[in-house]
């Protein structure tokens, strides 16, 4: 089975973690918008794809070898003090310098993976770093008043209701993102397709807004997936509700169906209204218990890999 | 053969290249008293050994396999532009981290060797990051006048007339630099073992001043060479001739035999003087022309190897 995950951060590491004890055949295509903390920095000091979420999806499918289990380990290592290294993941710095030296992140991608003996690949979204515009409000007095709001940091923490994004793409405002072309072919060709979990609006739907990746999972004869998430992300998402995901899904994606929507069935405090909102994207609901025990803002690997399955049988 | 090569720097780098050609038994023992540079910078940001000359002594000895060359360039690489981590080399960093995981620098540098398919190792003088300090004169109208000078880069560059060094180990000026003890050993166990060529007071002589590599130097029962440089360096050793450069080892060592000291033909221009004090430390002298053509600062690895052949055909 061909599976492609599409997402950045934390959610998208859950659904790696699931899919790669369903399959082999993983491919994470992550977004490449952040600004911030390591990425941040080396992304405005050396003009490259921010690494991160890269780097964080690589760790997800590291194999687990003594070698590949210590590789990830440096990989995800954060350097601390006070100096200028503090904070930087040395798996950040290193797929830095091989995107120098490769001038190809697809090809740099590449090489990590089989240091770290990936299960399945990593492909950035698109191949230069992203801006994410959102259209807030709630920042004035006004209530009706819309600011943007420029950045993936300052999106994902806004104060305000974030009601709507575009990505700018290098080159300004009519340049058009473009997609990795690995990216594109592996949504055609998969079997599965999964969005979320993760920031809704700076790590899940931003992969909706380039044009061929779009087209890609409208035209796929995949089975198409959304995976909730347990918890409102503070800033972002703050209040909202699962259907209310669902919903912002559509107005970035109207033309998207889906098949199936799995959340949390502890996490969602009205069923109903929830499978309307899928219902109305051509998906079944699946509500399933898929929080970690003891950890309920993080995915139980097995339990989503199970519920993944089921939602794959059904 | 078990070799061992004593030095750090480019000076390491070329006796590296030479003896890979002889034997895959190749063990590099490098100064860790560099406080310059990438190497500097990480000193004092992480209390690390400074990584520098163990990565050069590692890219020497690295394999030529495809997938080696390329972590070997993305070791070698060092980031651009001017931001916070302009000028380090992605190899330190990685070292760096190893070595914060692993805690032990033996173990790191071991993790690195399996990475980039080495012929031989590369172990660390010493265990914990050294100091070198300098009495040097010229600096003062007084000619007579001797000032102490601390630090690699101070004692490599300083424009008097370096007379005498010791090291300075981490505790103060009554604590001995402790000998990383697999280093210790391969002294004892080598076949040969080579001093230089290198930057002669911030490379070489180091490892004769931490005692238990010194007492190894004396014990072992290898041949002990003596490969000399081509040049003087400018700052610690300008305007020294060859045979300074053995006398000056002479008072580090005075307990040290040597079996052969290896010249450039073209470089000694007073052979008799060299030869005497070649014979004073016990050894042959040995002219050849080992620099490379068109570079002649510095050796020519096929030559230097041919050459420590001869002397060891003696």
């Amino acid at each position: 089975m061909r599976a492609v995950a599409l997402g950045g951060g934390h959610g998208l590491h859950a659904t790696l973690s699931a899919l790669r004890r369903l399959t082999p055949d993983v491919t994470a295509v992550v977004t490449v918008a952040d600004d911030g903390g390591s990425s941040g920095r080396l992304r405005r000091e050396l003009g490259l794809l921010p690494p991160g979420d890269l780097r964080k999806a690589l760790a997800a499918l590291a194999g687990d070898g003594e070698e590949e289990t210590l590789w990830s380990t440096v990989f995800q290592h954060r350097f601390g003090g006070t100096g200028a290294l503090a904070g930087h993941a040395v798996g950040n710095l290193v797929l830095a310098a091989l995107m120098e030296i490769l001038h190809d992140p697809v090809a740099a991608l590449a090489e990590a993976a089989r240091l770290l003996g990936l299960t399945g690949r990593v492909l950035p979204m698109c191949t230069e770093p992203i801006d994410i515009e959102a259209d807030v409000t709630g920042l004035d007095e006004d209530p009706a008043a819309v600011r943007r709001i420029r950045g993936q940091v300052a999106v994902a923490t806004t104060p305000g209701q974030v009601r709507r994004i575009r990505l700018q793409a290098p080159g300004g405002p009519d340049h058009v993102p473009k997609a990795c072309e690995a990216a594109v072919q592996a949504v055609l060709d998969a079997d599965v397709v999964l969005l979320g979990p993760g920031s809704w609006f700076t790590s899940v739907l931003p992969h909706l807004l380039v044009p061929e990746l779009h087209e890609a999972l409208i035209d796929t004869s995949a089975s198409r997936m959304v995976v909730l998430n347990l918890v409102p992300q503070p800033g972002e998402t703050a209040g909202f509700s699962p259907e209310r995901h669902l919903d912002v899904l559509c107005e970035h994606a109207p033309r998207l169906r889906v098949d199936a929507v799995i959340a949390d069935a502890d996490s969602v405090s009205t069923p109903d209204r929830l499978r309307t909102a899928a219902e109305s994207l051509g998906a079944r609901l699946r509500l399933d218990s898929i929080a970690t025990a003891g950890a309920r803002e993080r995915h139980d690997p097995v339990a989503l890999a199970e519920s993944l399955l089921g939602a794959l049988a059904g």
